[in-house]
């Protein structure tokens, strides 16, 4: 039995999110289902977590224990063969036993991505959010900057959490900026569900002069979701990096 | 009576291509019908070409004859009300009325965009043409470099092509390097069917050594088909520019 780790990466336009669930469709039903018709195994994999209907992944990490004696290098490739044109398998190694996709996991990052051109570009619609009025982007990073730390994040979770705790740690909340376009990038030692698109809109309510930088600090406090800004589309985000230890 | 010019970006997965055709589905159909519910007018746009099924334009430029008074710079906002999501209008202009998108367009520029990466992006997998076998890029600058000039271009065109002459100028064939990709751009005084395709196809065989740079001006000299490279695949080909004069 080997416990074999893979990233992959998906674009999430027509999926139901990557988690398994009722009413099915989600990428990890897809990824198990070629599992199966490559080896045979029944297997279930682990995700670093879920992501919501129509979000994205470059580098999503899950990992499985396997029978199948197919070379760890040839994984990708292998699976490849049997996943759809809008999953696509990048590299697997082998790990330790101990190894889990989610509670190994150090920190993820997380890009949120906004196409500020008068029209959409119409080769990036299916994974950035369209957003032409101006933006101030200086304090956008002002007040992403104040979010970095760890704290009690209630203010961005969605009222469904279903978490014990909503601690957690930020450990950097960055904006890259390029022509016609601006790329948040938010990294943690974990998120809630719907954290990162609530910072995302709450940025973008900062850029649009709804709300100011010097707020946030006020919005984290408050444990209140209804403080903070609103929840920003799926498509423009994109899980872009998990990172474990060596 | 207003002549009307406008530039529009159009991801051409889904249609027969730019212009009208028996079997329907057509690029220049859906910005008719769009101005038929703007205006009323049952008119004919005029495209600066034709392009072929799964080929896209950043920059597509037609121009028509309306008796709207819509103002000129709310053309674009206004058609882009009765658009689909993947034709965009960017921007609009009055032009004289000897102005014909075709017949005044002075220089088009085609780019052919290559993913190279090992396993395809699948962020832009509609728009570049995966090709994971390294390719010799000098040897592909070399052999564009000779396709510059005037030339009888019967080697590079579909042997379906219509045109009386097969006399082309191209001014410009480039090869832009990225991480895990590379544009080709060609820059011409106008295009045979298949021609852009024919040379990214000419200039892929090329990067993987089945021809040589040094064989361009042979198979140009040779008139014939059959001695260039494969027509490459629609999906990578886009319309970057029409340049009409001042």
């Amino acid at each position: 039995m080997r416990n074999v780790r893979m990233v992959v990466s998906y674009d999430g336009t027509h999926y139901n999110g990557f988690q398994t669930q009722p009413s099915g469709n989600t990428i990890q039903d897809v990824i198990e289902a070629g599992i199966k018709s490559l080896t045979g195994e029944d297997l279930r994999i682990n995700g670093s977590g879920r992501t919501d209907a129509g979000v994205h992944a470059k580098g999503q990490v899950f990992n499985f224990l396997t029978e199948s004696r197919i070379p760890v290098d040839r994984w990708a490739l292998a699976l490849n063969t049997r996943l759809p044109e809008d999953i696509v398998a990048l590299r697997a190694d082998e790990v330790s036993h101990d190894f889990h996709a989610r509670f190994s996991a150090k920190k993820k990052t997380y890009r949120y991505s906004i196409d500020t051109n008068k029209f959409p570009d119409l080769f990036t619609r299916h994974h950035r959010f369209h957003h032409h009025a101006p933006l101030n982007v200086s304090a956008m990073r002002e007040g992403l900057a104040a979010l970095v730390g760890e704290h009690d994040f209630t203010s961005f979770a969605s009222t469904q959490s279903t978490q014990l705790s909503h601690v957690r740690t930020i450990y950097e909340a960055s904006i890259e900026e390029s022509e016609g376009g601006l790329d948040i990038f938010v990294t943690g030692n974990g998120f809630l569900y719907n954290m990162v698109r609530i910072i995302a809109g709450t940025a973008i309510w900062i850029g649009e002069g709804k709300l100011e930088a010097s707020d946030v600090s006020g919005i984290i406090q408050a444990k209140d979701r209804t403080k903070a800004g609103p929840t920003a589309m799926p498509h423009g985000l994109m899980l872009w990096h998990v990172e474990y230890p060596e």
